[in-house]
């Protein structure tokens, strides 16, 4: 991975697709695919959230991140309440087709909303006296 | 993320954590929490598996992966068969605590099945003329 200087700002790009790479991806029984998104600037996982083909759709179309919101079954833009949008640079797929990894310019203080820059900001050891894998 | 010389030779190392660490693990209705895995050497994303508690326990004992097959209903434990194992640095999980970062050590030709490095080895763009997202 490599580390470029992160621009100022953040232009929304859409990204090009085919038909056959949107019938390559397989949705689940509730019709998600789970999408896990990566800061483009220095490979971190910022968060893992959920995709139906519509939010998928719009992720393409736009070049902002959107998801399926299972808790309030409803679409969300991350970012568009706390403005810490994320602008997609690439979004790849696995070998069946039941994971996206979604490529961005993570905009503002991070993706987590307890305000860490990443979801994973706990690591397994952390709690174990006089040690911490937590990076 | 920082680009170390892969050492020649992995060890498994176990991972410590607490009970209370666990109990922070959110399972889905089918007893199965997410886990992406990610190479500690220079942060590419390698797959997406699933683990349940058990696996997890496994794999924090063990220092090595183990997931849960729900198409095989088994616990299998990456590179048993293929040689390519995974040797796990450190876990980290999600503010809600439904999803895992499994950070590894990747040992031999990568993580997939298809015989690529990343499960992930294909992009929205590739096929489209002129142009590729690929990286």
């Amino acid at each position: 991975m490599t580390t470029p200087s992160p621009p100022t700002t953040f232009t929304a790009v859409p990204v090009p697709h085919t038909a056959d790479e949107l019938d390559a991806i397989t949705y689940n029984a509730d019709g998600l695919v789970g999408a896990i998104v990566q800061d483009a600037a220095d490979g971190a996982v910022l968060m893992f959230a959920w995709m139906n083909a519509e939010s998928l759709s719009r992720t393409l179309e736009t070049g902002r991140t959107w998801f399926w919101s299972r808790s309030r079954q409803e679409y969300w833009c991350k970012g568009e309440t706390s403005g810490d949008r994320q602008y997609v640079r690439n979004i790849h797929y696995d070998c069946d087709g039941d994971a996206l990894l979604v490529t961005v310019d993570q905009e503002g203080a991070g993706a987590c909303h307890t305000g860490s820059r990443t979801c994973f900001y706990r690591a397994f050891g952390d709690g174990v006296d006089g040690e911490s894998t937590a990076s």
